[in-house]
């Protein structure tokens, strides 16, 4: 297969991840014999410091360009505690998704057994996690129109849900469950939020074409309690795009490390991989940077283009350097091994 | 001391367990030497039963005219999955804490030694738990305009703040840190909300009056991590509403059991106490809720009223109870005490 990607570094320890994650994409080609062309560009901070702006349009164009696009991470401190800054790196992750239309944020969560000491949680609880969160990612609130007034007193933003934003997703995440569990879990504030409760009407009557999955609702903060008592109570959960920030973000350190967590985010005519982990810009450039989520997000990419046996081989060797030990400090403290012999190690063992 | 408290029962489990609360400020009169009048009135599914609304205005005048409230529990399964149901029993609380003022809802996070087992997140991760919530309860999106389109197609919720709700909250939160832990974890979502930004502007300068107060900032979904990751970092987290919501709920699993976690919502006028737990209605009329959320919402009442070894008594009475093993069986499964048996035992014991 010819596949285009175009490669967005971003900041902190984007770079050095996103580095691992080529080459293995690098291994997969070689070995099954497929023909990835790779192009970067720059977004974020590092895109702000060179171009005035944290998504040029040359790197947009890029994007849409390519059949995929590999993301590194973003954002840089010297950007958060400035509430007048008038141009932050996070604009760029969310212009990229909304002009790529990538509607749909798939964070797959499980617990790794060679790592269930590692999570916060007790092994009696997080034993057997496997769930998948459906989160929406261009609507919203994140989207809504904000207002501030002239003498910067009164602020706001609007949180606005239409029924196909909703349903697009809610047919994906029903899918999904088929595939799986059969179970939906919708998350939602529906005792509160007009939003949520078109969010429950569109989600139940779409439930309805998809008899063998169960459809059952949470509200969001029980969800969050939900998540941390017993998460494998859970298969597919779908929700709105600020819930599904805080639940995914909760849901990852079930698992005992983040550094292992990948998603996708995906639209009708594009899609975007990328490490769940920030930019974590205290470890940049010290090799020590885990780059597995990075490498299996280079894998969830191979699968979203059907390629089940590449994505497969990855996933085979990030397990194997998991169980030797082949892992960075997050993982094992005290590990001499860094990002790049992680990367290294699991490229060839491919 | 008089006080007038108006007593709200409220729904599934609420009646039973502030039933015990009542026995405890009942032996602190007497103890003690002081005068309580209780009246009582219906909110929640309760009233919408019985009078066509959750929050009759008899009911308000009665708050309105108290000097304190103490509340059962809101919340009825029956109007949960009908999104379109008119009336709902969270309205009446909702309007309740509107109408009161009631714009700081304050909930403590403890982890009580003798329950460490009963946690999901390991021993060594929540001993030393003690922080507490102070989440804006009367602004935010829970109140800002709701709108639904006539096709019922599109639904949205205003979120909006202003530098006066703002600052009247977190000026409870560094007054509250001056006499703890002297820091203060704004939580937000400063990288993508213009009403996050304000909040940031605006407690940073709060903060600089109160210079012994440490102020750090966290995004919403970091929050959410760190509090399951390590939540003995915290002292008073100041948060908005909605995110308030969610995190209190998630903050409430650390300590094993939420049976035992009570909140005061206050305002310049008035004050409610409640447990943070739900109505729980499979529970309701089995004598197996735990009363004790219930009985320290009446202890935090007494020490909103300066009336200190009055809530100690309290709060010591109750830690014989669980010391002694005298507790529902959400603690101690088989439990052979009910919730009257430990109200019971907890009022004696004062
Ligand atoms: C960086 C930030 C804008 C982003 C978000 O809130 O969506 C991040 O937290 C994420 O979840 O990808
Ligand atoms: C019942 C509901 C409206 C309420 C809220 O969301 O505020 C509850 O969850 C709470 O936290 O007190």
């Amino acid at each position: 297969m010819n596949l285009n990607i175009a490669l967005l570094p971003g900041d902190g320890v984007g770079p050095e991840v996103l580095a691992q994650a080529v080459k293995c994409l690098q291994a997969v080609e070689e070995t099954f014999n497929h023909e990835f062309v790779f192009k970067e560009a720059l977004v974020g901070a590092a895109a702000i410091d060179k171009k005035g702006k944290p998504l040029p349009q040359s790197t947009l164009k890029l994007c849409q360009d390519a059949d995929a696009v590999l993301f590194g991470a973003i954002g840089d401190p010297k950007y958060d505690n400035d509430p007048e800054a008038k141009i932050r790196p996070e604009q760029g992750l969310l212009e990229l998704r909304k002009s790529l239309g990538l509607f749909a944020n798939i964070r797959p969560v499980l617990s790794h057994p060679s790592l269930l000491h590692k999570s916060p949680l007790k092994k009696e609880i997080i034993s057997g996690t496997d769930f998948v969160i459906y989160r929406e990612l261009t609507g919203g609130i994140y989207f809504g129109e904000k207002k501030l007034n002239k003498e910067g007193t009164v602020a706001s933003d609007l949180c606005e849900y239409s029924e196909t934003e909703i349903s697009r997703i809610a047919h994906l995440a029903f899918k999904a469950a088929k595939g799986r569990k059969k179970k939906v879990t919708l998350v939602d504030k529906a005792n509160v939020l007009e939003s949520s409760r078109l969010w429950r009407k569109v989600v139940t009557r779409i439930g309805e074409s998809y008899p063998e999955v169960t459809l059952d609702f949470l509200f969001v903060d029980n969800a969050a309690m939900q998540l941390v008592l017993n998460p494998t109570q859970f298969d597919v959960i779908l929700t709105e795009n600020m819930f599904g920030d805080i639940l995914s973000d909760e849901g990852s350190v079930i698992g005992g490390s983040i550094g292992l967590l990948a998603s996708a985010s995906i639209g009708d005519e594009n899609a975007l991989f990328e490490p769940i982990h920030g930019s974590y810009p205290q470890a940049k450039g010290k090799n020590v940077a885990n780059p597995i989520a990075s490498i299996l997000s280079a894998a969830m990419l191979l699968e979203h283009f059907g390629l089940m046996e590449e994505a497969m081989a990855i996933k085979l060797a990030v397990d194997k350097s998991l169980r030797k030990g082949i892992v960075t400090p997050d993982i094992k403290s005290k590990s001499q091994f860094g990002t790049q012999q992680v990367g290294d190690y699991i490229a060839h063992s491919i």
